[in-house]
């Protein structure tokens, strides 16, 4: 078999892929923050580490370790909160249910572990403790701050010198630093914020230290590949290669670094102020996970992507011909296409992938078979045929914003004794596909 | 054959391309305004209507009219005749010739007719007396402008109703105007400005005018396709519309509009206030043509396309490896793959001659020839592969503007006597691999 390239971003290069031990594969990449329900450009880096993981999974077998961490500590979750004034874990385990369950309709595999934070605060005072006593790290009034000055390697990844770096980035303001640029171990926590015991008093982690401490635990101090989207890779993924390299005295800490571009929406930023934010659970309901799925992996992952209803349209319409010669009797794949293999190349394969369904729609059965392997490979046809059919069916075209504020409106109405609007409102979202039904003094809605 | 299959712009979706007649194809693409050099973002146009082009000329044998506008008269180009002090003649002269030396280097093949603005001046006036005539366009102290109330479809194309189109562009302000939509068919002239005489007064067209001019004195009322980059569907692209629908008192103009994505370089937008415009000259200075033509088509038109280092560097590896399997004795292309055919599905048709190439370079013969041609067919190896090898000598790795300012302070040195000065930058430029020569009181360079 051909051997598998990746784009490196530590050397700017498509290099060929070379693991530390062939028999035991390891992958770490950076999961959500789950403050708010994950959107399309989440969706974006998750689905093609998924299909790295499926190609490493074919190439190596099942000494593939893949990592996903899930931020369950974080400024973002203890600001969302305070405004929505609900407790932290409520949070914090309602959107990792909803992360989940968008996995889920993408068909994404498991990762081998999914660890917390919370669940490995430990081992990130130890890091704290082990980077200061170092010479790595100082302590300042309860804060543990790294000391950039310290690692020459600093902005190798960005390929920047620190200057560069200061100039083309927001920097957290603080007296307490001795250089603007130096990030956060460790900080205090007030009375109502989640914090833990430690040298340096009650407190919680900077964000950059999990994924150091818990890709070192499960795959230890030198790894295969890094991956997450292209904005992390400043400052995060340049803050975790200093944590690790300082603390554990190597120069290398993950050896291949993958990053995958933005996703835009009809061609804008996707942004909060803009309004246009379009969360998974939104996506899927509107078009099938497995049609956003598709949309995901239509462009090579290097380039930008842009989210827009005629790109998901034609999708749909490739997954409706294509579930016509759905077959369930298939063996493994064994074979990865040489087209997959050169960086991933999506788009390219799922070209190979239409020519595959012209001949098997020809009748010959062996390009049927190759075909199906195909497709499942990159995590298509998770659906029988029939469950595809009933998938479009479902297909509503609102979004849970706008359900969620016409339950509101609702509520509001009933509370003023408005039930002719409470019922019209009722009828409207029925007439949309949204059926809803009041349990115990709250409302749900589910699609019909 | 298979179907051409374009994505339209005016319906939003993928389509089935039927020709008016089959006989007589007809494809307009908004071409440069010649007032600075041409950029990526204009090369990407460039190189993806080209292609539009020679696959129309394969399925549709000699009869295809290709037309693409030079704008030789506009406001941009008096401001930059100003601001440089160099006669409007002078500019429009001098970059059209850079942009005719860039399609060349892009390997672009000539279209049918490449029209000038300043040749079409009198059916502009025509065009606008009769929009005048017909209550579509009003005339206030030598100022003509488009009545935009008058034309009930305007905002079909970007799908958006007038208060919505207010709402998200730039209008220019004016008194004059009815509405602050109404756009300009003729405004006068200042003595300085070039202008022409008409039935308000001495002055020059509005921008949009010119394109619906020559389209329908080249293509007819009614034409199969007209392409453009994505930020030309507003205003330009509507006012066409406006202007053809309303004078012709047709309902379709051209049937087909397809727009190609944006380029931004190294994830951020291409601007003068970023300074990070990348120039087609300077492109193909470091890159050759044939690189930065597939780097173009890398990926789909419609989708945005992020210009950097690591996807030149790889389109020049895989140009390498192709033109180990160049050959100069190949047959015409006459049957086109249903891969590109499928809304000129360019990364998938790349994939697909990676796939020929491994097959070529195992002796397969036929397959070297079907290599061979689909390389044509996207305007590769325009080159033999000597001139690719030299071609890839010459690279130089610094900009035309960096040798221009170079060859301003080694000019001012001499001036200032100080020819140590000037010989240092002459040799610091030769070590960059440019030579210059100084002939009759001027330095012109060249790549060694």
């Amino acid at each position: 078999m051909s051997n598998l390239q990746l784009t490196n971003s530590l050397t700017r290069k498509k290099e060929i892929f070379k693991p530390i031990d062939p028999k035991k594969i390891s992958l770490y990449a950076c999961g959500p923050t789950v403050y708010d329900s994950p959107h399309v450009g989440n969706a974006r880096s998750l689905v093609v580490f998924d299909v790295l993981y499926r190609v490493l999974k074919v190439l190596y077998g099942s000494n593939v370790t893949y990592v996903r961490n899930i931020t369950d500590v974080d400024d973002k979750i203890i600001e969302a909160s305070k405004k929505k004034e609900i407790g932290i874990d409520e949070i914090t385990n309602k959107v990792t249910k909803i992360f989940q369950e968008n996995c889920k309709s993408l068909n994404c595999l498991k990762p081998s572990v999914e660890p917390k934070a919370t669940d490995h605060i430990k081992g990130m005072v130890e890091m704290t403790s082990s980077l200061i006593s170092k010479g790595f790290a100082y302590e300042i009034k309860g804060h543990v701050y790294f000391d950039v000055s310290a690692f020459k390697d600093y902005g190798r990844l960005s390929n920047k010198n620190l200057d560069e770096l200061k100039a083309g980035t927001r920097i957290e303001i603080s007296d307490l630093k001795k250089n603007p640029m130096d990030f956060v171990l460790w900080k205090p926590s007030n009375n109502d914020d989640p914090g833990w015991e430690s040298p340096w008093g009650r407190g919680r982690p900077g964000w950059h230290l999990e994924c150091s401490v818990m890709s070192e635990k499960y795959l230890g101090k030198n790894f295969d590949i890094h991956g997450g989207g292209l904005d992390l890779i400043f400052p995060h993924h340049e803050n975790e290669i200093a944590q690790s390299c300082c603390n554990n005295n190597t120069k290398n800490f993950a050896n291949y670094w993958v990053h995958n571009g933005f996703v835009t929406i009809n061609r804008e930023k996707m942004s909060k102020s803009l309004g246009n934010i379009i969360t998974i659970s939104d996506a899927v309901k509107k078009y099938s996970g497995q049609v956003v799925r598709l949309a995901l992996l239509s462009a090579h992952y290097s380039q930008p992507l842009d989210w827009n209803d005629n790109l998901l349209n034609n999708q749909e319409s490739t997954l409706d011909k294509w579930y016509a010669q759905y077959s369930d009797q298939n063996k493994k794949v064994s074979k990865i296409d040489k087209i997959l293999l050169d960086d991933l190349n999506t788009p390219g394969y799922i070209a190979k992938i239409h020519e595959l369904y012209n001949a098997a729609s020809k009748g010959d059965e062996e390009k049927k078979i190759q075909f199906n392997q195909a497709c499942k490979l990159i995590g298509l046809f998770d659906l029988s045929r029939a469950e595809w059919e009933s998938s479009k069916k479902k297909k509503i075209n609102i979004s849970e914003s706008y359900i969620m504020n016409k339950l509101e409106e609702r509520t509001k109405a009933k509370k003023n004794g408005d039930f002719t609007l409470a019922d019209k409102i009722r009828e409207e979202l029925f007439s949309k596909g949204i059926m809803i039904e009041d349990q115990k003094g709250k409302t749900i809605w589910k699609v019909k």
